[in-house]
């Protein structure tokens, strides 16, 4: 059997930073657990458009097609604001997303104990949270046709559309009452089913794919309660499934009620290839941070667990993963932090590489 | 000149319930500081529903075009749940906004003193919140066409569409100035510019307005990035302008913010009318609760609060407002406390004709 392949995208801003750390991680598990992967590394985002005049090339996007995971940094930054929307760096990322069909994005937001004081959130409410966000990931109005601006009349109008087909949800439905069959068994779904046809269609279908599932206890709620009840309570939850622009909103509120976005992985799963793995790119919630890049303070944890995630829903490896997730755990609880974690003065910060180092000691 | 008229909708839920208090307040200013309002009552929503089949009756719709100021509850339940989309008690509420053309809706998100140990949120993020967010109520995704469940190939297909013209970004965005301009003079307005076009043409409209407004300090945030730092840091913005989902989410994430929903109100403004007063719907931005309907534990400070609203935006009695605001306040501060209020065990809630007592007491 070949090796895992991986294609790393630093992409921009603390991307490469970040990644640097990831790859030491993989270097790692290459000499001390006898892994080995067949890893490519390419551009995306702002990145590829300086060298190529577009977001994502033509071949990275056909190497991003044959491998068993993507592991991406970060794409986008100031510089690029001013671009054209079709050449913009998010469009190299939309278009992976898009052209491998990852249907279902898994964003775990979860609360590390040694952090739980460093949440806007009282710590009652956000100690020990553990919700998994699964947003659909290639539809909706990302990429619903019409779209564009418009003349009419004596001015301009903006349109885009939100369509989803029943198999649409029903794929994205099935996903998330597979990962609520391995947690708590609670599923609640989110739409806007009283003001947007598409939602009602939404809750018909996934109240459907329900039956096929009778163990695991349904909710639905309006996007809009679903954002005040994940700032009320969050713990009420064990699985949430929405659509791509509410999943957008509700996983960043998400992530950020645990305080430390610098710690949040995510994985994008499409359909099974030929070797029953599923496409999949793995990447940090955190974006490109552009305020921060180039000076060595970004927390590298987000994009290590993320590679924690491929270890485990792409190369099959849940101990390798288990085993990465604890040593980011025990390196928090002994006490190093990078500066987004600290809010005390007086404490010096671990760097990127600081902190990647002490992963890679606890392993 | 004739009496200011208003026009009472109590809606479903507790709708009734909170609203029986203001009126208790609109007999005080009559009996007290000599305002006399021409008062009517009719129905809408799940009610209006029972009793013409439709959840908002021509008449109703005629009326609330006449008035000065239309005062709503609440609509909704879950024994409307089933009905068919056309005739759900929201498109009631959804029609007013439409045909009122009521394109502004002002969203106070105000921490009281006296209730800041109550937010989820740590007592010094939400100490002394005072934000007010300005959502665009009579377009989007809301309103445009087409939109439907439509039948294609051998499935179904959920559609809609997000339509914004200039003019309509361009009317929201100057209400959104100009009360910047009474208010901290820093503005921030949200979008997705970087996935939809519709957001493009958002930003640039309210960057070319920014122009004629050069003392306000204006700030354009991705609304994922916007949930984001409302949870993280809420102070630090001061008017927030977006478009009229993102608003549904955002407010009520604002809203949640201060812990208490059942204080806070809502004005939803249009265009002046022939006496100069703008067409105006004042209402709580808590819903029908039909968990508690009926049993006297509703808060009905929301719903007054949303009066004094009225008295200031249609009635221009700025200081009849303040005094009822203080009211409220002077309640709050003297320990009373509806349910909602309270968390822990042992103290008496106070009825929500009690609280209405209170309030006319501190009047
Ligand atoms: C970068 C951007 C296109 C992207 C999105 O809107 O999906 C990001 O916000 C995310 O959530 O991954
Ligand atoms: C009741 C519903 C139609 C409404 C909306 O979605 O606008 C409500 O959530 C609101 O925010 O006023």
């Amino acid at each position: 059997m070949p090796n895992p392949s991986l294609l790393i995208l630093p992409g921009d801003g603390i991307g490469p930073e970040v990644m640097a750390e990831v790859r030491k991680i993989i270097d790692w598990f290459e000499a001390k657990r006898g892994i080995a992967f067949d890893v490519s590394e390419d551009l995306v985002g702002g990145c590829a458009y300086d060298k190529h005049g577009t977001p994502l090339h033509d071949d990275t996007m056909a190497r991003a097609q044959e491998v068993d995971a993507v592991l991406l940094g970060a794409v986008g930054g100031p510089k690029y604001d001013n671009l054209d929307f079709s050449v913009k760096p998010e469009r190299g990322l939309l278009r992976l997303r898009k052209e491998m069909d990852l249907f279902s994005n898994l964003r775990p937001a979860q609360c590390f104990d040694a952090l739980a004081d460093f949440s806007s959130l009282k710590k009652d409410v956000v100690a020990g949270l553990d919700i998994m966000i699964v947003r659909e990931l290639t539809s909706g109005v990302y990429f619903g046709e019409p779209r564009g601006i418009f003349e009419e009349g004596n001015e301009r109008v903006g349109i885009n559309t939100q369509r989803y087909t029943e198999s649409e949800i029903d794929r994205v439905a099935r996903s998330a009452f597979d990962l609520a069959m391995k947690r708590g068994k609670k599923l609640c779904s989110m739409e806007k089913a009283n003001v947007m046809e598409s939602g009602i269609l939404w809750r018909e279908v996934v109240t459907e794919v329900g039956k096929d599932y009778p163990e695991v206890e349904l909710s639905h709620m309006y996007a809009d309660a679903g954002a005040m009840q994940l700032t009320r309570w969050p713990k009420q939850f064990d699985v949430i499934v929405t659509d791509n622009l509410f999943g957008d909103l509700l996983s960043d509120l998400a992530a950020m009620l645990t305080g430390s976005l610098g710690m949040l992985p995510s994985a994008s799963l499409g359909a099974p290839m030929n070797n029953g793995r599923p496409k999949a790119l793995y990447e940090p919630v955190h974006g490109s941070a552009p305020d921060i890049a180039g000076q060595g303070k970004a927390n590298p944890c987000a994009c290590i667990l993320s590679f924690a995630m491929a270890l485990r829903y792409s190369f099959d490896m849940g101990d390798e993963a288990d085993r990465l997730e604890k040593a980011v755990n025990d390196v928090l609880a002994s006490g190093v932090r990078t500066a987004d974690l600290l809010n005390e003065d007086g404490i010096t910060p671990a760097s990127t590489t600081e902190m990647g180092d002490a992963v890679i000691k606890a392993l």
